[in-house]
């Protein structure tokens, strides 16, 4: 259908997720698995071994079923950044996806707004490559995107991630905080790294006619 | 400093709007108001008098203070979308604000899921413009930018409106719905159509060198 | 009594389970069990040795006791759809308990909102069957149903799905959509499978008279 | 299109109710508004003097404009039951629905479960009538649905209602109850009468062929 | 200090408890304790063996230490009702608790709102023995407490427990219902047996004078 | 019936108000009306010249038609405490209904625990009437029942008001406090005086036979 | 009794609020009173007209009566930061309190961290007064506490404002991320300004001994 | 920098945090480990035999790498206090983190204000050391530090415990039962036992010039 495929690994039994990806395979299709579990990596090795080609990204919360993905994108660049370290996995399979949709990507992890000068040498750092686009990851009080967004002249999308314990732990302050910024963010769901980088993808979609027919946005599925 | 001034009405005295709109005035500086309340909307009569330029526009939800607003954008194209009528006012805030901004913006209000031929009529009528972005509007279900988002190859930022009541209603199971959505989506905190607009403004930001320093992204004030 | 048994499975000890079939087994009564848990199921070989007829439906989310239901349906037509894969197993639960009260099922799987070309198929493909009544599961953003509700004339029943995570997860989304859809919905509560299977049966009930004295509807136990 | 016109009087300027049910009058269709606000009932003998025909019923709360609405159903009979009398409007806006849409319809009000032999006496007198489906509006603590669930052999859906004060009030317990039931409950949403009243018609609609295309369900406009 | 010792033994470790047991024989004095986990209820046959009495009651939810509790109450009497088989092990947990503060306990378990014939058999049955005051336990929709406090003329005490899953679940419906309800009910905390069975005792304390000082109510350590 | 009758004022209009008035001193039978509206109150005096007999009470708050109430009560004795000045109006409409039902009352207001030694010296001087049962009044953090039922040896039903604002105010601190409350309290709903004390006076209830046939308790209409 | 008394103007009659001062000012004491309604403002020329001293402070948010307030704080020095304009007003309510203690306030208002450059010099000024410890003042996001507390080795009070529509609006978002800040914050409830200041007070009174018995801490009213 | 490193435990992998100690080691810093998890607690011996010396406090709460912390306070006395005995862990914490920095705690468990005789006895006993600071932990329904706050002329900072089950449990209650305070109470986030013994040490900086540049607060890491 000319979309590419990314498959939540989570939900799903590991002879459901295998026969998908045998699917693909045969009819000559790549995709990308997001967040398998423990037995879903497990059965990565035999796959391998029938001829599966399959690659393990990002700590293993990302797979790559080798194969054409099916959609178009210019290499744009993307900003990623992080506000502590144990947003790291989240930014990780955000990065691993956007390369593998050919965009390029610069990150810089751990410059929360409570060490202000590290932020801003971080920061200036990443702009010498002028992203187009920034994805920035934070949990607890989630003030990095607006800090950001107040300091680029590009779009900035907050990742809230669920880290944090006590009232509005577990991202939940993080995502109000960044629906309430004074900087205008573009927001995601808590930890929702993947849908995060598909929509910076999107900015790099191609404008030309006709794409309502067919050659449509990627499918989370 | 080069920033445009976006001044929020709610929650300032008539007195405090004035004087910020005289001191822009005398700074040569243009601005844009937005959600002024009646009282404030009732000083629009005196300020034009005293030579204070200003446009009501978006049926009183936007006032325009003429003169630059310090910032450069390419001239782009934005497809704004509503579910219902109820949605529109909103929708209109963010037209106008884009419009004063130089993007083109592509309308079509009024086409919720529950009509399904009429809404993808109207989709490709919208399309034949090539938006590069498109803005959804929709409260209640909050299921338009989903499907949206699944018919265009451009990014999709969904923004929830406070329409309708008991559980859910305020647009809280719309901002919901849209963070949980099966395509990937930007999502906007409820009604906040401005920021929406500057939001999507800023995928046309130029993307030149130094712009850390001084040329900012709008700022909401 | 003349209702049927429907047996929660979850919360009871093996042994109160055991108890309660061979107690209805005796009596000459079916009965169907909903959501055994792996230790309940792990009874079922024990229970069969003893003569106490006992099959296992639904990947083992249901244990139907053989016998009479004790309650009298017409034999209707119900459509069942589902969103996404991961809702298929409850859907499944809903599908066998209305085939073992004699009612006729047609199923589509797996037709979100996000691919409106392939529900529009398979929406099709069940209409022939001409269902008199729409059970609809959809985790996340649960927009099927208000998509499905304006498409067919028949009564539509959404039934969210514990899908999805972060804010609105856990069908806290689904649920709320449906209560605010802009189409005419019955809703029932998040994973409430059996509940749906039942509520649609009731309108296969038979309507003549004295239906108030003994001859009740379902009773979930 | 063949769908009747159900429109939301909330949120709508009188200008643009007046504007929708003039054309439709032009159309030669009818229409129902609900929930119309004192300005809009103001503007009814205006509308009767140019000659569109408008009945008031349910105390103000719904508007007919008179004329066909597109949709056949058959002539079913529905019982509707109130807990308290708080709950009797909301009830009165389904009861005017229904028979609008020429279905049967028989009331019994104020017979909530703390006081049983009352709501016994007045489900014997209902039942008489052999309603195929029941709504059951009740706030507070919301059980009435449950009881009746409990005692007849017919559909039945509960409605909850904006009354209580306190933890749980605004109808929220009430819903949640409903949700919870042990019988198995049709829910609508808080205060949701006339979605009630439509979701109710669908039972009667026709199950004859090709209904997918363009005579649909009722839409909430 | 002559008032009771009612240990929680949730969140303590069995040192902790052990600690506190061995004290509180030394000084000649008895306990209850809550909630025993199973490693504390492992410490039993060891504290029994070294001579510290203990009886393990309610199916290993109550420990007793023998020995005198330091309040005396009247001989009262009390019903206690369960709406369905899953809050039958919180009722046991009240009515040993109240036994042993030497009250009269008369139970009818199982006899939910659905089922209106078998609840007035079984309230019946109860009120033959004139209980001073009724706990009535319920998950779920929570709508027992409200029925049988519309039926009995003694004071009713709700307790919701943590049965029920989805929206509303973990007793969440049932508490709000008990706090709407149209009949006047004390309200007691989820799964809070014996708090309730304490609350429940105090209508049996004595009201001569000087009670303020030293010979106070029980205490939750 | 033989049920005393309790009409809640809110959500009536004053004619229906008047008519169940009217109705009931038609039958020669009294009632408590709680919440009168301002316009209810504004029939009064052209109840009393038409010769319905009411009396104004608890500053407008309650209203009592002479008459008998149909039920009997004991003379009992209760206390109420409030924690601060703004939760005397609730508590005043407690002491006004327990004493039309003939219990006696004693009051102490303004007593929060911030003031501990003026706590103590009220709580002395009222234990001094030996209440039977205390009615504990507070807002904010509600700490005040369960100091109190720290100190006195008999029932404490803790009723929350909806006094504070921000996070936890309009009485959601309190409430949660008092359901977790280390001491054993029955606790009521936010503001709910009135039902506070029709569960107070259960505790005089007589106790002897046949109470289940038609002497009920109080019915809040 | 030696503690200040800070009266809150909220929920009191005028009467009530008249008759406290009289006998303040009767006692030879001051007070001070928060947040006075309009018609509590009105009767200040009445009152100072027959001699009760009140000067009105923080534009009309703050009644002084003048005269001692039974407390004895050092000079200490309190730095109050504001991230908005309309954050102003409870900063000034504190401003006003602590000063009428003796307390000696610097103040930066408008200082949001979208710009930081601003925000910087703004902080290094305060900075040059050394103040012991900040109050800091934000709405929507909240992010300016935590932004500061990385920046000054002082203890910082956040304190959320009622600023922001939308989910997480009026405080919700502020107050969760500062309760979730990575550097450690003292928390008020929301528009809690009084007592944020007098917390702050609290850091300046008095460690030597007997401080238990009767000049104890401040007391609201 | 001249920051204390105070480093989380949880959510870091083994390695990460070995890393990290042996890197703060090299570098001649010390450092405090909250909350490690047990494989954390683990790698301590093989840390302490590679010459990394660590100390393990607070019953493994918190490890302590030997080493300047960067940051100077002066001796300042703080008063510790819980409520129950399961706060006690969570108080520990604080009192580590606090002797540490170099600052005198004295502490009264136990104390909860259900027996307010202990009460008083115990925090007369800690006021004669004089802490110039209180930190109260308190779960269920948090009312300690209110009544301390009442008691005493010095800040108190209330700690809310993730003590309780039910409604308001795992210390919901009580953190709104402190924002709620009739007192005025700093308040710190769920069981954030090491950030309010960073605040109150905060209390003890020094407050000599140019503390802006480098010798920051403690950073949460």
């Amino acid at each position: 259908m000319g979309v590419p495929e990314i498959v939540l690994g989570e939900g799903k039994s590991v002879e459901h997720l295998v026969g998908i990806l045998r699917a693909l395979r045969s009819a000559g299709l790549g995709a990308i698995v997001s967040r398998p579990s423990g037995s879903q990596l497990g059965a990565v090795p035999a796959l391998l071994r029938e001829g599966v080609p399959i690659r393990v990204l990002a700590d293993g919360r990302i797979l790559r079923l080798e194969g054409p993905l099916g959609v178009e994108y210019r290499r744009g660049r993307v900003g990623i950044l992080t506000a502590g370290t144990s947003d790291v996995p989240f930014a990780e399979e955000a990065r691993v996806v956007l390369e593998e949709l050919g965009i390029e990507v610069t990150v810089a992890y751990d410059i929360g707004v409570a060490g202000l000068h590290r932020l801003l040498r971080a920061l200036r750092s990443v702009e010498r490559r002028r992203p187009e686009l920034y994805l920035v990851f934070a949990g607890r009080e989630g003030a990095l995107p607006t800090v950001v967004a107040g300091l680029v002249h590009a779009p900035v999308i907050g990742v809230p991630t669920s880290i944090g314990y006590g009232r509005g732990g577990r991202g939940e302050a993080a995502l109000n905080a960044m629906l309430q910024s004074c900087a205008p963010l573009g927001v995601m769901n808590i930890d929702a790294a993947v849908p995060a980088a598909l929509f910076a993808a999107q900015h790099f979609a191609p404008t030309g006619p006709r794409r309502l027919r067919g050659v449509g946005p990627p499918r989370l599925r």
